[in-house]
């Protein structure tokens, strides 16, 4: 449904950049996990706007509060709702924007969609709505840590427009990740990572890239075989970010370029477990997880708003420029980092619950 | 849910490569569409194994038959079920199967799912599960006909291993992509894709490769703003086929090498129509389409079997080999044309339903 | 899904007695639609504890705030949140709750499900969770009136205990039933169920009764012939309403005394409509809405909170008595009136929307 | 959605009178549970026509076929769809009612949803129907068996027209119900309800009754506290059933003449477990078993087809008359007992696997 995700672990998510504030409520949360508003602070503080010299300077202080489902610290296995007052509104920003559509932004579609023009700074097509997603994940990462301790959700920038870093998805660290503001694993790239985007900004302009995503130690046998595949529901998950253009699990497109002789991935006994000794297929065979380290990677498109003039048409038909002004994160992927992981979180706990529904736990009980 | 796919307009697939065999129930069809089974048995036959000599040479039939929903040749707005019963079933070709785990198969996962060794030809991760969903997109195909005439979705193949085609999404037929058995769109690259699966097939390897999928006269306003974008949705289809390892729409990841300058699709008026003057948001902005041409591209691994011998393991955990034997489809691609096609028919209808079922009609009246 | 109701026109309740507040998501609303705060507080209003001297006395504002979807009076087509922060708390009064079962209320079962002592009066089993439903149906209402003017939802108490009202539900009017504090259509009973219910709260005790409502103009054609019938669906969402215990629809249980002659509705046309002579089908024919009005009844058992010492048992497994003290409500029938209407609004903007989605419209267009 | 239900353990049906046959596809089945076609043949048999001289004498066997989701005698998991082919169509028996609406059918309100009319001897509002429904009911029976056994569910006839049988829900077996082809659990009754049966039937006339189902040994925790509360599932479980009017649970509409003193249920502790010393809450309090007996109660109405010249319309709107004619079933109670089974197993084993999903287990692990 529109504003839901997740079939067991289910999150529902509300709210505008305009309006009261921007929430979720997450519904099928097992009970008696250990949980605290810190939790969720924590990654909205990853999320936030203004939280460096790199990213929008918007100040937005995020304050999730959680209205219910919780109790001395403790899921109830009731909904948890949770809240994030919105403060920044300056409607007065927005005036062009009641009549001419912004290039490659979701105005004109709206438009077609509802037959209204959506003055609320974007509507639910602002990034403001994955907050929502965010604080779910939180609550997700404590569910994961309670019922399959060891489970790693990782993100990083593996790209920003012509700069590649060098990671090793299976040896990276958060530690490394968190220890600079542009979020990437490859400490040489940070400089000129950081230079570019400033780069970018002071021009008016905007860039682009791809985030990297590994999900460490997740027991084999979760994902659907058929339409819920894993590699399915997390591709759903990552394009359902705003500014996606591309996803790709294991080998991805360069995969095509290989025989099925060099593709495939060889099982042997590695300490009594089934393994493979090289992993193409990004973790996930047939939709279904194998206990090998789950991969992928996510296009982000350059930020649509731009500080420069550009050609566009009025909500009653006519050419018109829109002007460049107001403020702007010249390159989202820094803060796309922590909605990967939260997306890939998600995910996750979905099908956990989805597979101890069905079968009995994870790996199936032989 | 795991064998479901769509809300509006939903499909309920069923059945293995053994056993009764396979089908599909599509429920929410409306009523009063004209429909006859060979409308199914058409696409049905563009999918089939054995349709050319660069396919597996599997002999199946895949007759369709419809079981429910249809009288006098129109749709009853009741459950449609179609049934294609199995005929192909060689059990003994599977025994080698019955204790080794064939790499980059969903052998291995399956029994980590279920605790169960599936012997039946890869159960529900058969392609054969396919042609439920080719079915059923077969009906879609004639709702979309009667409620919204003029929107075509059209794949073809991109590329096969590192040949890669010319076609301009804009105006390449559906008689230019069936003309050749490859199904690709470029003329001056049917002869070597050809001779390239020719080759690999020679050698017991296989090729993989990319398709892409235009769907056009689109109207605006189909999508949902947060998690069911419709290139999420699109994503989620794609990556739901066996054997995807990618997805990418309009710029794809390419776009993350171009600035927001460079990216922005600038709005003109066209014969009084909002239209975009280039499409690098591949015909869909904010999760809703704009009314231009939707763009996307699947990759699809090297097909995992291959005739050769691999290393491999038992499921009473020990290392040995696979030996190559028995049919394979060096290349996948020419059948995974009209499987894309399904899959982006089955979510342009869902889509079409939701929207005249909240809004009112697409695009949303005034 | 466990706080979920609707497919197309879909709620999502949140929030306990303890906590932050309660509320409710309604996703699927079409845009366009007016709507106001007061909209929503007025039905609330007729919820709440404390509006008269025969209910509850618990003071309890429940001032909605609608957080999102809506902008300018007008909704959005996006989720609209609607929020009501808790006031009245009294944890202390529960103390005597932590460790015995309250008789015939959800504390054991709670903890039986979840593991969990659920201290928080009631958990979602609370009446206070219905918040949340009032609110979204009075979203549903104003959507009603927009799409399909003229349905009207009425409810009034058809008995308390023993007391009998004499209704017809054909020509009662909203005045009727308003003008009164026990909310019932017959004058003649007001002043006896009154008396009736101050004499058990008297005395520490309780009573039930029935509530019948009747939907008055709803177009043919609604409803889903199989699971989703209109009258399964208006059970369940009775059903779904703390303290009910029976639904009946149309001639009820004491249809089983009649034969199927004396039973069958013949058809006649009048002024130009199929319509029947009688109306033992209660509206609904094979699951469908027929034109006619909609009547059924929703049995509430004597609230289980009574000012009288009962035997119970512990959460640690030892019998003990519990004393009965504090505030209660003696009878809960005015206050489920609107609940009643509440949760039949929701179902039949849901069908409305749903009939529009797959068939186009209500009747069926020819 | 309109022919699926439950959400951990689905169903999905199809199927008319007319056209190839009915079935239905069961997803979320657990792997390894043992079944066979005779587990679900015989219950379809406890459904079948002309099984006793008292039911309608049409000929159908019924004849369920696995298609898929079966090996070797055990679930793989994968869904299972079955089909049972139509044998006896008999066109011409329907063309009055091509033009006619049958009274308290279906036919009107069908062509009012779809704009069409449905020949189809009913379309899916057909009892026929319910053999997709019974048949995936067997599939449960045995999945509770293997995840919960000692679960039991019985139904059996309580009352045909006046005649009320004499039933303890506590201690009567299957073999009362099944030693009398009325499927009372009294054997008092059984001569004067076959005697009355046959009667109405010979004048052409019908007669409903009420079917009183138990469930026993459900543990404690099963059903969801808000929307999906377990009366509220088994309600619209049994409405969604045909020519159902009514559904109460424990004491029902007269526990309306109750006070709360009388209604509650104290607890006691009985050989180490929480009980409760009466049981007018019948085993379900806040929505969530409680480890009691299950018992509820469903109001069929008389036959709508009767033998006998009827007052009606044609679908072009002009009033005239239906003579009776043909083959009825003058009394559905003995046939509708295993279908009421069959909706109570679908709801129980739903609910199993969502509790296992989100907690656990049943009871939830402390």
């Amino acid at each position: 449904m529109s504003s839901s995700f997740g079939h067991a672990f289910r999150i529902h998510t509300f709210g505008e950049s305009h309006g009261g504030g921007v929430g979720v409520i997450v519904d099928g949360v097992p009970p008696k996990v250990p949980l605290t508003v810190e939790d969720i602070q924590f990654e909205l503080d990853r999320r936030r706007p203004g939280q460096s010299e790199i990213v929008t300077p918007r100040k937005e202080a995020d304050k999730a509060e959680i209205l219910s489902g919780l109790v001395d610290g403790v899921t109830q296995g009731t909904p948890i709702a949770v809240f994030v007052r919105n403060e920044d509104q300056r409607p007065g920003a927005y005036e062009e924007m009641a009549v001419k559509y912004r290039p490659s932004h979701a105005d004109y579609t709206y438009d077609a969609k509802y037959g209204i023009r959506a003055l609320s700074g974007g509507g639910r097509a602002s990034a403001r709505e994955t907050i929502g997603r965010v604080a779910a994940a939180a609550i997700a990462k404590q569910v994961l840590q309670h019922l399959c301790p060891g489970i790693e959700v990782l993100a990083w920038v593996k790209s920003i427009h012509h700069l590649n870093a060098s990671v090793d998805p299976h040896t990276v660290t958060s530690a490394d990740v968190e220890s600079n503001i542009v979020r990437t694993g490859d400490p040489a790239m940070v400089e000129q990572m950081i230079d570019l985007i400033k780069e970018v900004r002071g021009e008016g302009n905007s860039v682009g890239g791809v985030v990297e995503c590994v999900i460490r130690n997740c027991p084999p046998g979760l994902g659907e075989p058929v339409f819920d595949k894993l590699e399915a529901e997390l591709a759903k998950a990552m394009l359902s970010l705003p500014a996606t253009k591309g996803f790709e699990i294991g080998s991805g497109f360069a995969g095509t370029l290989l025989t099925g002789r060099e593709h495939n991935d060889p099982f042997r006994m590695v300490d009594g477990k089934v393994r493979t000794t090289s992993n193409r297929s990004g973790g996930i065979q047939g939709g279904i997880s194998n206990g090998e380290d789950i991969i992928f990677r996510v296009a982000f498109k350059p930020t649509a708003t731009i500080m420069m003039s550009q050609e566009t048409v009025t909500n009653t038909g006519e050419n018109t420029e829109l002007a460049g002004r107001g403020r702007h994160d010249a390159c989202v992927l820094p803060r796309a980092v922590p909605m990967v992981e939260a997306m890939a979180l998600l995910v996750i706990v979905d099908h956990l619950l989805r597979q101890r529904g069905q079968v009995g736990g994870f790996p199936a009980p032989k």
